[in-house]
């Protein structure tokens, strides 16, 4: 197996496989005799993603543009079910992550079309289709108890939660991510189709946002409240920190090897108190320039955070309550975790008078409850962005290890 | 004045205007000595529509690739405010068309900036601004009942509407669009702190999709139900069709002389049980083929709908109510609309238990009563779509002509 994340991008386009006159052969697009420069960047479009991999892949993928992400409970009690509904899942997303339909069947007329069409004539755009087990897997219906991991004990509750049990939990999740919103959109539609009398969705979050880079060389977004956030998170290229912080090891029941937990968290923002804010303290409350991203008493984004560091009044220059200061990892007992989140717009909220907007924060890690759960603990009493912020859904799963190129399937080693 | 429609797409980059260590400079994008083909597209980032042209921009602009729109409710009774809010928008939308922030005081510690700051290092993304006014702006309020278009009359309640009034009608609206999302919600998220004491958003949608080329290279997109949808839409460079049927002229007031009007309706689509219906029927339904978007007994998406065409069985081969026999022209009294719309998806609807989703319908015309009342009427009644959609958001808005590059505001012409 190789991982997915050490593959270049292949190109290749989506096949228009529906009907009688599809056209079966790869179109490579490529640069005619022209060199790429910064300037003349490639048509995402046509990148793609491996599936397979040591890893699933959307871990440590670029992040892409888009994101959806869904999460279902289960309506069936019989193992065989949920493993079927895991197989025919992973058959769907090899084929969705080339480009091609969902499924074979597309051209008969007295069927309903295995695939729902939508995507036809798009390209893969770098789709990554991550499945998570929530601990409903591991409850007393399929007899999987015995091999829930530790790591995946629900969640405690948290200082600052106001959590809304309707966009929070579930059994099973499916990240989808893409640089093309109605590919994403496809995925996870098609995914859902196929759970039908297995599993049924419980709620989704879609989500947009960007790091165009890979390695040292990654930019960091800016968030809705216009301030660069991720700096200082792990990056993806770097295989020490990945190893000790983000996948699972011996820790954990071998079928979990090469896996990862990921939490997610909607934190919906304040945008209307935010953005009356002077500049002065939202810098403050950050620890950064809100300009370059610098840490406060630095120059530039990426310098170190010196937590030491005084004003001329003798006062530290990173407040003790500022985010960045209660988020380092020094504060944290040296823990980090993978980040992953993007930015969310849910239209208008008119009970609050205000956009309903903020951050679906994804991370991974080894285990929640060493790194996630004190972080957040943390963070919940003593940030200053709390007053800006509130956390309205959570969930937990666990990320099985990935797949062969050519057989298995996500979650295998549970049956 | 020249049309923002005729321009090329400028490129320049978003100046990075927080903080004091602004750079002013415009990049310039380009090919080093390159040529461009197909398979080397531009970066969409970069590109720029001009605000200003005897039209708005928005409308026959080759669509973007996202969509966010708003309505807002008018919270003052003076003309002034009114006046004034129009002003600041024009003013504000002039500079984020060109990747630069909403306002120009960004760096004063003891003020909230006047941008919001997380457009900050993006380009402009062909981001456009069109603003339009509600029947709501010529009531009693302000004085300006007499300048009322007829043309605005309200829409009269049509077959198989279910309309959300939450998620309907509006005084004022922006129809932002843009080639990333994060650029679109930054134009509406500070149009929407400006109008801050005069106005508050009632509702917003986002969309997503795309239409790649101009002319008559467009390139139709597919709705979520898998069909393209929007063949034989008026072609954005068809002066004479748009004369006809989309641009306002001296049927109404001299204050619309230019402008046009917006209809927009939020149409949820059952995906659910579509995903159920055999291909044949869903060929049927649409009376178009799948693949290839060709109208029955056609070969190709372009090639003319024949509707007089009969099968072996001596029935027609469009049904009497496929929605392209229903929407065609020849059968509204040759009465066409310029349609824009967009895909939406909105999350999970536990009550129907399925996504929502479907397509926000927006539609420019110079009358909407001649327009799309009739064409709606018949395809409310007779279009066999019917049973797969419905009606849940609906509005219709004045869109004023074009202002000047350097003078002017939209709907300085009422005041």
């Amino acid at each position: 197996m190789t991982s997915s994340d050490d593959s270049p991008h292949g190109r290749i386009t989506r096949r228009r496989l529906l009907g009688a006159g599809a056209a079966g052969g790869l179109v490579v697009a490529g640069f005619a005799g022209g060199r790429a420069t910064a300037s003349e960047p490639t048509d995402p479009e046509q990148s793609s993603v491996p599936f397979h991999g040591t890893h699933q892949a959307g871990i440590t993928t670029p992040a892409q543009n888009r994101l959806h992400f869904a999460a279902f409970d289960l309506t069936t009690d019989r193992r065989s079910d949920l493993q079927g509904l895991l197989q025919e899942w992973t058959e769907a997303s090899r084929l969705m992550v080339q480009g091609k339909p969902a499924g074979p069947d597309n051209s008969e007329p007295l069927l309903p079309p295995d695939d729902t069409g939508e995507a036809v004539g798009l390209g893969p755009a770098s789709l990554t289709i991550t499945f998570g087990l929530g601990p409903g897997v591991f409850d007393r219906r399929f007899g999987l108890a015995a091999k829930r991991p530790d790591q995946l004990e629900p969640l405690p509750a948290l200082p600052g939660d106001e959590l809304d049990q309707s966009i929070s939990g579930g059994d099973l999740c499916i990240q989808a991510c893409a640089d093309d919103p109605q590919v994403a959109f496809h995925a996870v539609r098609n995914l859902t189709k196929i759970a039908q009398g297995r599993a049924v969705m419980r709620w989704c979050q879609l989500g947009f946002g960007r790091t165009a880079k890979t390695g040292a060389d990654q930019e960091t977004p800016r968030n809705l409240m216009g301030f660069k956030d991720g700096t200082n998170n792990i990056l993806n290229d770097d295989r020490g920190s990945l190893d000790d912080f983000v996948w699972a090891g011996g820790e954990g029941p071998d079928w979990m090897n090469g896996g990862s937990y990921l939490v997610a968290r909607r934190i919906r923002m304040m945008i209307e108190p935010w953005d009356r804010t002077f500049l002065q303290e939202q810098e403050e409350v950050f620890g950064r320039t809100k300009s370059s991203g610098a840490p406060l008493g630095g120059e530039s984004e990426n310098d170190p955070v010196d937590l030491q560091a005084q004003g001329p009044d003798g006062r530290p220059l990173i407040r003790v309550d500022a985010h960045i200061r209660q988020a380092a990892p020094a504060m944290n007992g040296g823990q980090k975790i993978l980040r992953r989140g993007y930015s969310f717009t849910d239209g208008f909220d008119t009970v609050r008078g205000q956009l309903d907007a903020g951050l679906f924060f994804i991370c991974f890690q080894r285990d929640p409850h060493k790194q996630f759960v004190p972080i957040q603990q943390r963070l919940g009493q003593n940030d200053s962005l709390n007053e800006y912020i509130v956390h309205t859904g959570s969930a937990l799963f666990a990320i099985p290890p990935g797949v062969g190129e050519k057989n298995g399937y996500v979650g295998q080693g549970l049956f």
